[in-house]
């Protein structure tokens, strides 16, 4: 059922995105691309019917339609058909039992060869083995991963983005075989979505969007009031707060504790080396 | 209008985008979010009509429903709506008049100040300071960006991204006070699009989309067919010929011959070096 056919106006679905009111779209009915866009739910659990090659095709040709820097396209799909191999990726991650499971699973790359094959085929140097080169690729592949999760989404299909492939990102790349200058930026978990999912409550554009000047003064209390609105729609039972054992149990828990104890922890500190190893400078 | 009211297929949109044939969505009619982002195209040139502020928070709340690594939310928009900083910009730019000109400008960024701000106001140490982290900051910008435009786009707008403001990264970021952790991604013109503009032939997904392994081994003989079927379309004009002082005229020219050209200069090395003084090491 698309979120058109709901009776919901832009506004009612502005209002779930963020848990705050607003009168923008409020006569405006949610329907195609921007019911889409902000109905956005991640799906990780599908019903077993097969992602049919067709829809895979149209979906992988809307991605492809996104912008590009420069036009230069430096992204690589690789749709993973090989049961061994997503079999081998879900093995790696065991408590996303979702990446096995799911009917399709493709991994989003940036693609840096490309154009430095061009480069030697027409016989041109190639002085640009840059950070701002390598950042080109991986906002590319953002962009059609983005563009293919908008679009499998028109068709029926709910996608989960796995960055913590990169976790794996050594093993991943030899399983694909992904050359120098090519790297894993996420996997795609995609089916037909076997539960309705939820909304993810996001933080106010007062906190992501500036005017003029960058500007967060107010962050500590935007945070407190986010916190507060995300644990009214889905209180973080006790037993899920992170790394209990080292920091305790927090009252009032929320996305501020949550975050700050995920990320006190080293993360996938392997994955600068390895892309350092991997064709890139990052000058 | 939007494609749907064309009588199109999902399959024409498809062939228009690649310039080949195919069978998938042939019974499709192309409406709603698949045709808006099938159909996607750059805008350059807009009408005067300012985009008024209702229509501007639904294009961002849609920007921000986008997935977030982790649920991190690494993105910061600044909207320049102060007409000064905008001509500053644009002035920077004078190839692309079309900066200045848009009714809206936007910088889309990636944000990594705002989780090491939320890890010290609870207290907890941030082992982060990554390669990896820098690149979900980077990447969650880009899926926000791409979301936007889609959004843009169905709201009767049309976009263009500018990247080449990372150009000028050190003034924008003093002109736009982004403190360290945050970086600009890309500048989006936006605006009533007053021409049709055209669909960007890209790519053909053989050599973007892999089975099971990367293989580009038929590189070279698809990118003559793909530069045959980009000229056939728009023929690129002998006085466009990139670099002609230096490297004379190709015949045929084509994509790979330009792309090529374009890179053998340096481009945006201030970029790394502006990324570690700004916050990051990159590790």
């Amino acid at each position: 059922m698309s979120p058109g056919a709901t009776g919901k106006s832009v506004a009612d679905l502005i209002e779930d995105r963020f848990g705050l009111p607003t009168q923008a779209g409020r006569d405006r009915p949610a329907e195609g691309a921007l019911a889409q866009l902000l109905g956005h739910r991640t799906h990780r659990r599908y019903t077993p019917d097969p992602v049919p090659d067709d829809v895979l095709e149209i979906a992988l040709a809307a991605a492809l339609s996104a912008p590009s820097k420069s036009d230069l396209q430096q992204v690589g799909i690789v749709l993973v058909k090989d049961p061994a191999k997503q079999a081998a990726i879900g093995g790696w991650i065991p408590d996303m039992p979702w990446i096995a499971q799911a009917p399709r699973f493709l991994v989003f790359c940036g693609d840096n060869r490309r154009i430095r094959r061009v480069a030697e085929l027409r016989g041109r140097p190639f002085p640009n083995d840059t950070l701002d080169m390598f950042m080109n690729a991986a906002v590319d592949a953002g962009l059609v991963l983005q563009s293919f999760i908008a679009a499998a989404g028109a068709l029926g299909l709910g996608c989960c983005p796995i960055s913590v492939v990169r976790n794996h990102v050594e093993r991943l790349s030899e399983l694909l075989e992904l050359p120098a200058g090519v790297f894993p930026v996420a996997g795609l978990c995609v089916g037909y979505p076997s539960q309705a999912g939820w909304t993810s409550l996001r933080l106010p554009p007062r906190v992501t969007v500036h005017t003029d000047r960058y500007d967060d003064r107010d962050l500590p209390a935007e945070l407190a009031a986010y916190d507060g609105r995300r644990e009214a729609r889905h209180r973080t039972p006790r037993e899920s707060q992170r790394f209990a054992d080292r920091y305790g149990y927090a009252e009032p828990y929320g996305w501020s504790e949550d975050k700050a104890r995920q990320y006190s922890v080293p993360e996938r500190h392997n994955f600068g080396p390895f892309i350092r190893r991997h064709g890139f400078t990052l000058a």
